[in-house]
């Protein structure tokens, strides 16, 4: 068998971190990079990325890269929004390639672009590729580890988890988007605004678990508050003073008949240990058993995105035309051996 | 769509508490029930679960319930080995049933009997059946869990694994294979004898872990130590004074070149509570990055192999045809509506 030959398109923080990790996978090789960023063009992927030994030179326009029959899958780390990721992944199922994106309202866009995901599986069919977005939230820790848990379960009445993170070490773009360092009058302007957002992936973690488990939601309500502190908090990118903006808690409910089905909880701050808040992530089902899970620290969400579009890969390889969300496919797992001998073995007869 | 018609073969502990669950759940109907105890011969199945309305007639002789074309799937909970259940899966399928089987060496029956899972894979496929071994453990908490963990990680060193659970509310027939209750001489001439067998399901739990992962293992050491109790322990079935034997240590490692990959450890005893030993599951994932989860307590053994069984029940009507494991087919789900909803759905477009 070859090498599984994937593009990259978009060398971003993500996307760069995707890069490092392909370049060290057996089986596996980056055969093109799509950037539009001017700084970029006319650099080799290693240059860029300051990683590795790959020739393989940056271009702007995709249509150079993505010629016929010369890669096999395409990883897209451009956008987090389903529409604005949509004319990327329909140009590369055009071009034959497999897809996985970590645009996040990709991790289940029927959730909020219903129209654009059965676009996707038509054209997805009708190109016989198969397209998957991931990512660690969404695409794992708020709902697919809640969705595998629940199969422990005979009856279950409630979901409640909560992420709760520490923004140190990102950098300006979601100090902002977070809010952090503003004041709450600034917080509420800016959500007001659209500015800050909090989490982007609520409204997909909470369709896909209700779609697994055949419940219907009425209604998701989220709401952004501001996290004030109470202590001097700073980190590379943003100095918090006591009674300002330490970052936004990002919550929603799902409902059905007024009954809260699913609370999803995403506290996201700088430095939360400097008021005694431990990071970890936490799910708890109240059912038919009661299960009480903690994973802490909390998997590190740069590094968890990174792993999950790597690790899906054998998957969507291997999966039927169409498009698919984390709940329809195996369970995800890391590979570390050759790409190609999991390829051969993972139905383990055949 | 007309309900799924299921057979429960073999109605003990585990196919009693499987027919209760499958009683309640709408899309679905109990069309026949196996099992050769005499006592349950004439009997209906609610007569002889004491529960629900269902007048279903227990019949010993298998032939008198797979008649051609009344049933698609059969639950079969009647041993824990591969060759034992064997013969059961091969009629099933030759009934052309989907087969879901609680039996732990089924659940990656390629570890110890590959030459059986061979067969047993083509058979379903000659007719055109999806079989799957499924469970608690093994199949879910110390290997599918820990697959789908790794799934967040770019590299993994080592797995380690500890499920510490209370065996007090089981009979007599598990107080006697784990030894409680036992004097340290009685436990070891046990092991030696093979009547206190530990956990069964190691090697399973490992080659699917390796398998998802790309390891090879080259050998798999088991080890089973008598607890001994410091304390006096008492449980519906078992006594145990101080210096006797309150269950079993049993530890499996999974090795390659002689360094250790995997590591579960699997203590199974009464009351550990009488020691501060707190009940759960525990995954050590080494690697980057490294994850530290715990369920507590534990999640529990009966309620959640018979919740695996009945949840996976969608997964496997809609697998291709084949013998499957737990990494292979989608993460696992409870199902809460009606299960033919879930099977129209389950692919969000089509």
């Amino acid at each position: 068998m070859n090498d599984i030959r994937v593009v990259i398109w978009g060398l971003g923080a993500m996307g760069g971190g995707i890069a490092k990790a392909l370049l060290d996978k057996p089986g596996l090789e980056v055969v093109g990079v799509i950037d539009r960023h001017p700084d970029k063009q006319g650099k080799t992927l290693s240059d860029a990325i300051g990683y590795g030994h790959s020739q393989v030179p940056i271009k702007a326009d995709p249509a150079a890269v993505l010629l016929p029959g010369t890669a096999d899958l395409a990883l897209v780390a451009t956008s987090s929004f389903a529409p604005d990721v949509f004319p990327e992944l329909e140009q590369a199922a055009r071009a034959g390639l497999d897809i996985i994106t970590i645009a996040e309202e990709m991790a289940y866009p029927e959730a909020q672009h219903p129209e654009l995901a059965a676009r996707l599986d038509a054209l997805a069919k009708a190109c016989n590729v198969s397209i998957l977005g991931t990512g660690i939230n969404p695409g794992f820790v708020l709902d697919t580890l809640i969705i595998a848990l629940t199969g422990v379960c005979l009856g279950i009445t409630e979901i409640k988890a909560t992420r709760i993170n520490d923004l140190s070490p990102f950098g300006p773009t979601v100090m902002r988007s977070q809010g952090v360092g503003t004041t709450k009058e600034q917080f509420h302007q800016g959500v007001a605004a659209g500015t800050i957002v909090g989490h982007v992936g609520f409204a997909e973690s909470m369709q896909m678990i209700a779609a697994a488990l055949g419940w219907h939601l009425d209604t998701i309500e989220q709401r952004k508050e501001p996290i004030i502190s109470t202590v001097r908090r700073s980190s590379p990118y943003a100095v918090v003073e006591p009674g300002m903006v330490a970052g936004c808690r990002h919550t929603a409910w799902g409902k059905t008949g007024g009954k809260t089905l699913i609370t999803l909880e995403h506290p996201q701050q700088i430095r939360p240990e400097a008021e005694q808040v431990e990071t970890g992530d936490y799910i708890h089902i109240l059912g038919v058993p009661e299960i009480n899970l903690s994973i802490q620290p909390e998997i590190p969400g740069g590094i968890g995105t990174m792993a999950m579009a790597v690790n899906m890969i054998p998957h969507v390889l291997q999966a039927a035309p169409g498009l698919w969300t984390m709940k329809d496919l195996p369970v995800p797992a890391a590979w570390l051996g050759d790409v190609r001998r999991l390829l051969d073995t993972r139905r383990h007869t055949s």
